[in-house]
């Protein structure tokens, strides 16, 4: 019932994400009834995030002046009590993503890393086999990598994968379900991190609130489920089906 | 029938615009029979424009060498001839687009704004709550001050919302109907401003082709209505079939 | 059954490309089964080459510091052996296009240019009138032209229209079939540029590879004929199907 509470509460999201999937993201949340701005101009990344009910940083297309841009969002939103969601987007795949990663795990203190198992062990440095930005292939046991990095970096912890694993250090949940197609539509990660960020905006415990997100987020996929078009299609019908279903 | 003449001249668009619709912009453009061409490097803004039939400056993701893009395209445009449109998207979001926006009135000389009813306010310095890039809430004579800003910046003011209200600062003209959906999906406001830009570049009276245009737009969006998923997919339909409708 | 090979190998995708068509373009890839990834910052550009199967570099969108990560990329990608394809999107319309088109040929050795007929008027400098980001219209023998620029630049040289054509600079193809409406859904050739650069990372002969891809990519068009929503739909449906297809 976690799309239903964003759909009550009609947060601003506040998104620093990649152009890639901005369309996707800005259709997404609208979809489930949150209002995205998207603004990564360091002139005013610290004025949106200030006002947003949450903010996403997201480092699918990193640029210098972005960087930037995040690091005056993350702080104005630590600032102002507006929470933080870090989606840490192939860091795996270059030198550059890593250090960036690195840097705003230390500038900014985030409430949920959302990533998928590839990027989880580049964070915790455990070996791994990454493939650009999809998660790639390697052997670790992903609870308790995940509740390391949740003590670190004191945040949740979501990885996504075919059964997601999400954790505040001590708890651990997983959830199953969905279909395998989400993972060939761009920006299907990006867009569960954007409503990772409005599920932390509303009312309720934090974990149990995402992990309501995750089962909602699987069963959307699961009823989307087709070929390519279609499930596009589809996806974004059954993200505001689930969120206006009534209680 | 104002779609049907763009689809006949299939005018070159020139957007200078965020990168979150782009594409989405693009798409609506070419469903009429426009042309869209995105450029908003400095090194090429001013020349892509005065080739261009006309020119849409979209402030929805600003950065400071786009900025200056902006105003070289404008000015280019002005000297040659070429139309050009503003959307202020989120102009009351943060100082940073307010200025840009007074900058951008300033240099430029528009011959239409196109905004929501939030934007105008900012504009016209009237008390309105924004809420990020919609249109938030307030209250004032919509009608009364679009024709102020229009009468202050000598171009046409178009502000959409459920009822559109344009005015060239003398003549008003009001345009209901649509379908509320519209505006849960991300750019239909933005792609609105790049049809109008378009419309702008037709033969015949400005005001009277731009109502024309917003009544088109408003009976697309009424055909497209449905779920977000099948609201895209229609959409695009309903744009292609109304501008190739026989006359 | 080119594109069963690509959805066989599953290559890694790098592609600098512009911001309107980054998702079109990311979702084609997947749907065939490739993995896309998009990074142009220069801290990265040639890290991420690298180790990438295939290299696309598309002007649709110009900035300096992407022209530089360009560079970096296609000299990383001749270093280690990594095919690279050029995509001139629009290097008629304005000299900044084409003194960067100019610079990259110089300085990136291509296995293939993938363009239209404009944009092959403009480098090989031939008298053409081009539209903007469309071929646009003159007369000249696409065949003999091509053959000239693919030996110029010693790489295949792809042009597509209603007829495509495809040269070695010794050896020319020519196919036909598709769809008109595909020429107005944007990135339609943008992606066929990235699926151009994904074909060249699979065994077998280039020239014969990259015909076979031209054919199923009419295939796909033909088979999502539709208005512009419903192709749009239809197209990543056909993707898919085409490249799943059982041998």
């Amino acid at each position: 019932m976690s799309l239903q509470a964003i759909y009550k509460k009609q947060p601003l999201v506040h998104c620093i994400t990649n152009y890639v999937v901005a369309n996707f993201t800005a259709n997404g949340l609208l979809a489930i009834g949150a209002s995205p701005v998207m603004a990564d101009a360091v002139e005013e990344a610290a004025d949106m995030a200030k006002v947003s009910d949450a903010l996403l940083i997201n480092i699918g297309t990193l640029r210098p002046h972005t960087v930037e841009a995040m690091v005056r969002a993350g702080q104005s939103a630590n600032a102002h009590h507006v929470p933080v969601v870090l989606d840490p987007v192939g860091v795996g795949a270059t030198a550059y993503r890593l250090e960036t990663v690195r840097d705003l795990l230390a500038q900014i203190q985030f409430q949920a890393i959302r990533c998928n198992a590839g990027e989880l062990a580049m964070i915790a440095n455990v070996p791994w086999q990454a493939k650009g930005v999809d998660s790639g292939s390697g052997d670790m046991d992903i609870a308790a990598v995940a509740q390391d990095v949740a003590k670190k970096y004191e945040c949740l912890v979501i990885v996504t994968g075919e059964v997601d694993v999400v954790t505040d250090g001590v708890q651990v949940a997983h959830i199953s379900g969905g279909a395998e197609m989400i993972t060939r539509v761009t920006g299907s990660g990006c867009l569960l991190s954007a409503i990772c960020a409005a599920t932390l905006s509303v009312p309720g415990e934090p974990l149990s609130n995402i992990v309501a997100t995750l089962q909602d987020y699987k069963h959307v996929a699961a009823l989307a489920d087709a070929t390519h078009g279609t499930f596009q299609h589809n996806f974004f019908n059954a993200l505001q089906q689930q969120a206006e279903v009534l209680v």
